[in-house]
């Protein structure tokens, strides 16, 4: 990765408005420079960077830190950097108002006393990181291929009776054995009525005889996330079941359709929303259309209802629509997909006609 | 759980300091009304509760939320809870300081004008958490047993060339199949000299033929964390490799004797510290000796140098010593114990005799 670049792009787009920016959400510390501990904050200003972490990671951050001198230290990471920025007389800093809690920025006012202001800073890295690079885009094609050859590990495992958690057991062992780091969020087995949460965690609750199955599950591998949701029917079908999932599935297919570099995000969530309508089932459209994925399974941009910002050549979204009734049961395709100036690829190697289980 | 009591409890604490706590941290809400979406506040006034939350969890908040009403908005829980705050002409919020961003506290702000004072609250919730009742204890016991029983599992596969994260792959299998919700952090496997690092997470790299293995591990079992770690040693071992072991567990266990209700933590991480130091190892101990556990992994209490909050009854946390020496490796021993007014009582049923594999 090309921290040095990164970082002088983060000095370049903050300009004169602040003398140094602390980094102190970890996902950016990582971007910056590599370090993937719990436990860090990053200085840069102008070319130079500092990277403040504790003892317990004196050796990963040897061996993980570029671009970046490392300061081990025996307190809080944000005290140490307020240190130096006191040493350097430094009177302008950025603060990554979106992470760094009330408590925190109190700390680090009393530790800097008045000679120095802090301005919150909304996405600088953020706003960088929504480009993915040729490395990441590698990384994360790599994640999104490994997340789908776990779906047929999944439907192996369903049928009624089986509890949702095993499914999610068989799912995460086989993204383990290949190589996973972790899941890159809570498994989301949700069968029968529970499918009507978007949100449903495998729970104990046994796989009914007959219903939907929402299966929603991400790796991360090499620290970039895939996520991925398909949706699966238990025993025989109804009309209005199969009803329900085609107008999701062309909702999702007319959203891939509308995403292309310069289009507001906001135009693909319409594009979903409206094949709903047509439908009926607009109002059971509960959620936004998708969000970036990268080190972080949410990151921005989000593809939802009235947002304004065009799409970029080189992010990387998921277009996942769904549909969900009370008592009934839901249904939700995803997938991710790289935006290029014509529209975009689907990453996600992944069947999406209905399947009857 | 009896949520009317935790917020009557919360709220005789904040007395007349505020009109009401808006409570963001999301185990703070659960902890106060049994929801568990990713995405909800709640706002506790006197002895009744409102929680805000968003479409996606209409039907799981309908089914989880008690002692509260439940307002589903369209937009952000926050301003949604801004909205209402403004509505009963409150004049004094406590906001969760160690929570809150800046940039939350700045959009509340604004949302509510200049009628309204954010009071930073610290610790409030978290301060009822420490202290465990029955219906947790007993979760956590569950929870810890659970976890207990995967450590065979590990032993099982640990052999040379077998990747670390395989070691993981194993044992998360293991938690699944037991019924566990999800692991409570990133599995450590950390073997040779990576067992150096206090927190290296499983990586692909193959356990040596010879060197410790350090294995730190926790599932959530109903919410509630496990978390313990045991160090075992592949291959023929050293003496001097047994001699920090065996300090390592003298160690963890001088830190057991120290624990008892109305004692400082800070004098039970002196208790492990003193016999480090005894054994020369004192300045390869990078960490603190144990943290509170419960809906979080880490929670209060700290039991850390020169911490001088007395422990009390009903407080479960772990004691976690170890030693970690550059390019030859590190040995860490961590049980959860549950404090009590004689002394201690320990949960993790899981042998430390040193094992060579």
């Amino acid at each position: 990765m090309d921290y040095p670049r990164r970082q002088a792009l983060v000095a370049a787009q903050l300009g004169k408005s602040v003398d140094a920016l602390l980094v102190t959400h970890l996902p950016n510390v990582r971007y910056l420079c590599g370090f993937t501990g719990s436990s860090g904050v990053l200085l840069v200003k102008g070319n130079t960077a500092v990277l403040f972490t504790d003892g317990r990671y004196t050796a990963q951050a040897r061996n993980q830190v570029q671009a970046a001198r490392v300061v081990i230290g025996k307190g809080s990471p944000l005290l140490a950097a307020a240190q130096v920025v006191q040493r350097r007389k430094l009177r302008k800093i950025g603060i990554e108002g979106e992470h760094l809690t009330v408590s925190a920025q109190a700390a680090l006012r009393k530790a800097l006393g008045t000679g120095t202001r802090l301005l919150s800073v909304t996405g600088a890295v953020e706003k960088l990181r929504m480009i993915k690079d040729a490395e990441e885009v590698a990384r994360i094609r790599a994640a999104v291929d490994l997340g789908a050859t776990l779906l047929d590990t999944a439907l192996q495992s369903i049928r009624p009776g089986v509890k949702e958690t095993e499914v999610a057991a068989e799912l995460e062992y086989a993204a383990r054995r290949a190589g996973a780091e972790a899941m890159s969020f809570e498994t989301i087995v949700a069968s029968g009525a529970r499918s009507a949460m978007p949100h449903g965690a495998a729970s104990v609750a046994p796989i009914p005889a007959r219903g939907f199955v929402v299966l929603d599950f991400g790796v991360i591998l090499h620290g970039y996330c895939s996520d991925m949701t398909r949706t699966v029917h238990v025993g025989k079908s109804s009309a209005g079941d199969r009803r329900m999932y085609e107008a999701v599935r062309e909702a999702q297919q007319a959203a891939i359709d509308a995403v292309r570099a310069g289009v507001a995000s906001g135009q693909v969530d319409r594009a979903a929303r409206s094949r709903l309508r047509q439908a009926g089932l607009a109002r059971h459209f509960t959620h936004s259309t998708g969000h970036g994925v990268g080190l972080e399974i949410h990151e921005p941009p989000r593809i939802a209802r009235g947002q304004r910002e065009p799409l970029q050549a080189g992010m990387i979204v998921t277009i996942e629509p769904g549909a969900y009734v009370a008592d009934r049961g839901g249904v939700r395709i995803e997938d991710m997909v790289l935006v290029t100036d014509t529209g975009c690829e689907v990453l996600t190697p992944a069947p999406k006609d209905f399947i009857e289980l």
